[in-house]
Formats: C-alpha cells, structure tokens, sequence
C-alpha cells in the first residue's frame, strides 16, 4: 500500500483499551489517526501518549468531529453506547466504511454468550444505518493487550464480515496493514459467530489464565496474501 | 487412556458424513462403537465399512438400542431431527455423557449464521433433557472430510462446552485420543460460537475453495496436553 493511499482512520472511543490497541497499530503503520472521545483531556492524553509511542500523526477530537473527518470511521466503544454514538455522528458516516469493534457482552457475565435477540448485533447497527454506510465487522477478538505491546506479533487471525465485499477488502487490507491475516467471512449476519467468540475467549483466558489473551487462527484454508 | 477405560460410544446419525469421521477415529483408537441409524440397512453397511477400514469394534442398532448400550451417547443428526431424537432415546440417556455435535443450520442458507431464539441449540437440549444427562457440545467445526481421511492429522482445535465440569473433561480427553488439542470454553451456553461458526466456516470454504476444509486453531493459550 503506498503512502498515497492510507486513508485517515478515526476511532470512536479510541481513547479505551481496544480503540488504543488498533490506533497505535495503525499509526505506526503510517496511517493518521484521529481518537474519538467524548472526553477532550481524555481523548488528548490519549492522542498524545499514542503519538509518542508510534512517531505517528495521532490527534484527538471529538466523536462527531472525528467521524466527520475519518475518511474510515471505527467504533470501539462499550456496547451499550454503540448504538446511540452511531445514530449520533451517522450524518458524517455516508458513504464510509465503518469498522464495528464492539461485542454485546453484557456484564457482569461477560465470559458466557449472551447475543441479541435477532442474531449479531453489528447486523442491527447496519440497519439502524442503511445501506449508505457501508458496516464491517471485525477485530472483536483481536486481545487489546497484544495490539498494545508494540513489539509483540500479534498471535491470532482476522475474521472480516460485511454485506459489501469492496469494504471487507477494504479491511482486511487495514489488518494486513498491521501484520495480521485476515479472511473474509461473510454477511454481516455471521458477525454473530464472532461476537460469541468474545466471550468464549474471556471465559478461556480465566480458565487457562492467560497473560496475552487467547484468540483465533483459522487453519485448512491457503495462505492469504500479507 | 487404558483399555479398560475406553467406554462404548454410541453414534446416533453416525451412518452420516459427521458421524463416521469421528466413529472412524474413535474406532481406530480402540473404542468399541455403536452406529445408531433409523435405517438398519445404512446402519449396517456403515458399520461394515468402518469395522474394515479401521479394523476396530464397530456394530450397528437402531438409535434407541444404541442410547442405551453405550456409555457414552453422540448425537450427530441434522438439526432438524435433533430435539425429537433425543426426546426419543431420552430414557436411555440417564446418567450419561452425551455429546451434541448438531449445529442450527437452516438450508438452504447454511453458510449464512441463523440462531435460534434463545441463543444455542444445544442449551435448548440440556433443558429439555434436564440435569440428569450431562450434555456436552463439540466437534460442531472439526470438517467430515478432515475426519475421514484417516491417514491424514485434523488441522483444528475442538471447543468443547457443557455445564458440568468433569463430563467437559471426559470430552477433551476423548478429542484427545484422536489427536486433537481441546479446551474447555465454557458453559453451553457459549456453544453458540461454535454452532454459528460453523456457518462461517462453510462460507469461508466456498469463498476460499478449500478442498478439505476450513478449522479453528485456539492461539495465546499455554499448550493444553495430549
């Protein structure tokens, strides 16, 4: 990919564990980052520390601000803000990929599947959107502690679900971007597999106890190009 | 494992792609193995092939003979036969170990993610069959194909979920005897990673062309014993 062609990303909620994680992969990589935050010394202390880590452009600004300027918008928010930030910087995000990170765990029982009626919850977002907003689900088990520790690879692959295959491949570029394979996986529909799976992995890193957090890795299938 | 703990496995469906992969295996290993078939004539040629190609233990019955001769009870029927099935044999299932290997596939849009209301299928079936029967869900994405080709290592990790700890343990050691890696991922509950998982994987292998089969390998987790 050439430096042409690294779109600004802005991540909703970045100034969090997983937002911080994707961030300060992507800046590294060369990408410009803005971190959404609906706290501003939250999100600048963020933006700040991110940038010093990578050496890479990383602002901070609010959600809206944010989403209007991301040319890809990502949502790493808790779930039960997903919705309500979504529909509220939705003007900005025609016409976008938008990469859904959030998972509808449902604390305090955030090791056990408890999925939303109706099947995945990023499938509800899409609709919630309409087809203007091009959604793509992806990273929900990528460990926020492995993307954090800068010189570790991380260990484990990317399952990219979307009802438009330009914006998965979209997607799976900007995880390859950051050294992970990625494959497609389907419709926004099979986002669901993938958000149980967030909670089989926390249930696994208890039982096992895990100090970088399990994930996935699909195995059976040809290489996919990096 | 000893010889004297290989208990009886009786494989309900096990005439089926699924059910003769792991029959296979498990036969292989030295377990004795009941195909349990509603059609004797299936149920006996299977048996006859397996019994040849494994030189193991392998007889045939209907499924409710099966249920009540074996120690251990597989249920590898299509979805839609699943709950009646199990209803069926149910009185024979007292006491024991069954394993659900059913997924919710709902053709013809079987590679496409379609939970039932309420969740996973199988926890479905622990209620209905109530605590008596410890029902414990895996090898929902361990491919057929993978699994007959005896000869040939299965490229994939088994999830195995339950509510009862010890008969999860039972399971894993029985994965392990065919040489695959198992964990334990939680309480039935959290079967429903798998059972949409499996919908995935079916894209994925149309999507990908994948001649035997797209898996699941668990990655960031000490190495579980064999």
């Amino acid at each position: 990919m050439t430096t042409a062609s690294r779109p600004t990303i802005a991540v909703l909620g970045g100034a969090g564990q997983e937002g911080r994680g994707l961030a300060a992969r992507w800046a590294r990589a060369g990408y410009p980052i803005i971190i959404g935050s609906r706290d501003p010394v939250r999100g600048e202390s963020a933006a700040a520390e991110l940038a010093a880590l990578t050496k890479g452009s990383v602002s901070a600004a609010s959600n809206a601000e944010a989403a209007e300027q991301g040319q890809i918008v990502v949502l790493t928010v808790p779930y039960r803000a997903q919705q309500a930030l979504a529909l509220e910087v939705a003007p900005y995000l025609s016409g976008k990929v938008v990469i859904d990170v959030t998972v509808p765990l449902v604390p305090p029982k955030v090791a056990r599947v408890q999925l939303p009626e109706g099947g995945s919850a990023v499938d509800a977002l899409q609709k919630a959107l309409g087809d203007d907003v091009r959604v793509v689900a992806a990273f929900q088990n990528v460990s926020a502690h492995q993307l954090l520790e800068l010189d570790h690879e991380v260990d484990c692959d990317v399952l990219v679900f979307g009802d438009d295959d330009a914006a998965r491949q979209t997607v799976c570029e900007l995880a390859e971007a950051i050294g992970l394979v990625a494959y497609h996986a389907g419709p926004l529909a099979n986002a669901a597999a993938a958000e149980a799976l967030t909670s089989v992995l926390i249930w696994m890193n208890k039982r096992y106890k895990s100090p970088l957090g399990a994930g996935i890795r699909i195995s059976g299938l040809p290489a996919q190009g990096v």
